[in-house]
């Protein structure tokens, strides 16, 4: 016999979040600190393992500390649900957290409502999804797209090797090789994540439907002038290599404007000057440019016209210029299947919905090289995460993970 | 009986500045380490009493290591030239050490020729003009412009006292009180310097016949915007703090094209963004304006626009801005008659000069505000200066010398 339709329980999601985020608190700052493989991490995951143990969930880990538990029939493929459990540094309350939590929470719902789906349900809590490493390891070890050669040279920033640090916790790094999915045995993948931008909040409604995670390229600048004293050097006889990122990094409106998109990012984040004092003129600036788009076209345009306007801005103050693309990650669309299946529940719930990109990276993209994926938003204040500020409101989240309770049931057949 | 008029011996000019280069001279750079009340430091001005013993002068040393060597008449008002015998770390062959030995060359000249001055020439090795602890210390002890809150409060960037370091060299800070010279005891100073600028070279002329000494105004500047994932926040909601500084860099040359001079110069040296990492948007950063003109007017002028245009680059990026005025110099106009004579004199020799302002500080500009001073600039090649790189022909040293000995000699009468 079936209850009523299944539904969140937000004060049981609350205190799931809320239990949590008790691994890897600072109380002096409010900021979680749980990076992929360490103690808090480890822990949050053996926390998250017995909940789903205690739902009765069939609980199991991979080589990379992937955790799992599925909900139905125990054979055949599965819809797959959930985000992941490690933080950047002083990280928010929600960011992986929420869509985690959530998903189990979607589990105990059914339970509660007395579903069983006709498709096995796995939750999971993804592995290293932050970037300690690079990112997104649990998800590339579910997927097949992790290699030795990378396993063997990715380290952190304060040059801990990855094999090290998962040594460190029991674990074999190369194990990741032997932990990917068959293909088929994941029908779908669906992920929670609070939006990490101003958006949703600045229009006011309550849920994002994903359409794509943009792509990121990453290029290095270098520019040399000549160092030479404040003082004594004119103006028309400098070679000021300040002044030739300034004039680039102004031509960045323009650029976005005549070859970019309302997805275009620029970014001009981090800028090294040498010698950097007051009283000389600086000879050699170093920059990061980090440029996304939803396009791969529009990357590559953009890319192109920034790299003519670095030229140009170069040439006009007599500096050499060198410049290093550092990375080239394509741009991802995600299953328009799912996102029409999402609309449609979202519109059953009466819940206002925008289709919109992500300009972060997910699992979920990851995923969809793998299964149809699906990805919902929810606001974030002030547009503001990777902060102990991050904050969303919980009737949102409540209303983001009933959206995703109600394509579960959708998918997974009730 | 007079030989020939004074002549400067080049040889004997060379062999000077290379021996006191051999203090503080580092083989693997290539550059002069003598830092005021540095061990280098003293020993060169050892060195250098011993040099001017060795020709016969009177040889004293004051409060503050400034070394004095008279000769000609031993009472009443002198002549005074020369220049400094420290260095910035790593720092050129010739900024400062040129000017000291040509003043000693100058005496050992009017020997040769049996030439004794009618007024007293007193040769003199300033202490601390370089500045580790502010610049210009010997000078100032010599015009009396020391203060003893300013002795007590001086450090170098390691944090070390002038106090201290003095001490250390045996040395009692508060004597710089007791050694200004009475009014009127010098009728006229002279200085020899490298320019460490490149118009001398670039107009191809061998003198520069410096006219006055640039205002220096020193600005720090803060703006504050909201640090954020440059991924997830649209290019129209971001406060990004560097853009609002390329925006207001972007104004300079307007700004001097419209409000400022030939002489004016404004330099962004120093800039840090925070928290400067490659996908975050800069929340904050800090930067240095440096502002020079002759004329104080015009310096007021160009703070007053730099400032307003600070501002409403901050404004159209949503930014807080803080902008403290650290330090205002005057501009100092060096004694017309001086300048007068020196023209003169170049003429004489057939020599082209040019009068010109100087951008960077120098000991002459401290001894106007005592007596007619008068400085001489020869060319420096590409204009480099504080570095190893730096250098000056024998050729153009050599005319700049015989045009202060030329000069030295009418000022003291022959």
């Amino acid at each position: 016999m079936k209850n009523a339709s299944p539904t969140i329980d937000k004060s049981r999601l609350r205190r799931l979040v809320e239990e949590a985020n008790r691994f890897g608190f600072n109380g002096l700052t409010g900021g979680h600190n749980r990076p992929g493989y360490s103690d808090a991490d480890m822990a949050v995951r053996d926390w998250f393992a017995g909940e789903m143990m205690r739902a009765g969930l069939v609980v199991s880990r991979d080589g990379v500390n992937n955790i799992f538990g599925r909900y139905g029939p125990a054979d055949g493929p599965c819809i797959m649900v959930g985000s992941h459990l490690d933080t950047v540094p002083e990280g928010g309350a929600f960011d992986g957290v929420l869509g985690a939590c959530a998903a189990l929470e979607c589990v105990l719902a059914m339970q509660d409502a007395d579903v069983v789906p006709k498709t096995g349900i796995t939750v999971v809590a993804t592995a290293e999804e932050e970037g300690r490493f690079g990112g997104m390891l649990g998800s590339q070890t579910i997927t097949g797209a992790v290699t030795p050669d990378w396993l063997e040279q990715a380290a952190d920033s304060d040059g801990i090797s990855l094999v090290d640090a998962m040594q460190d916790q029991g674990l074999d790094a190369r194990a990741a090789m032997d932990s990917g999915w068959q293909p088929g045995s994941i029908k779908a993948f669906l992920e929670l994540h609070i939006e990490q931008g101003p958006v949703l909040e600045g229009a006011a409604i309550p849920i994002g439907i994903v359409n794509g995670v943009s792509g990121v390229c990453n290029l290095h600048v270098r520019l040399d002038g000549i160092a030479n004293h404040s003082g004594t050097t004119p103006m028309d006889m400098r070679a000021d290599a300040f002044a030739g990122l300034a004039l680039f990094a102004n031509t960045i409106p323009e650029l976005i404007e005549t070859s970019g998109t309302s997805q275009s990012r620029i970014t001009i984040g981090k800028v090294d000057l040498i010698p950097n004092t007051a009283h000389t003129i600086p000879g050699t600036v170093e920059f990061s440019i980090i440029l996304r788009d939803t396009s791969e076209e529009v990357m590559r345009r953009l890319r192109d016209r920034a790299m003519e306007n670095v030229e140009a801005a170069a040439r006009s103050h007599r500096l050499d210029c060198a410049i290093d693309e550092k990375s080239w990650l394509p741009p991802v669309a995600l299953d328009p299947a799912l996102r029409s299946l999402l609309r449609g529940e979202s519109e059953r719930l009466g819940l206002a919905a925008l289709e919109m990109p992500s300009g972060a990276g997910h699992d979920a993209q990851t995923m969809q090289a793998f299964c149809p994926s699906g990805l919902i938003f929810v606001p974030s204040r002030g547009g503001i995460s990777h902060s102990p500020q991050e904050w969303s409101d919980w009737a949102d989240m409540e209303k983001g993970a009933q959206l995703m309770l109600n394509a579960l049931c959708k998918l997974a057949g009730t």
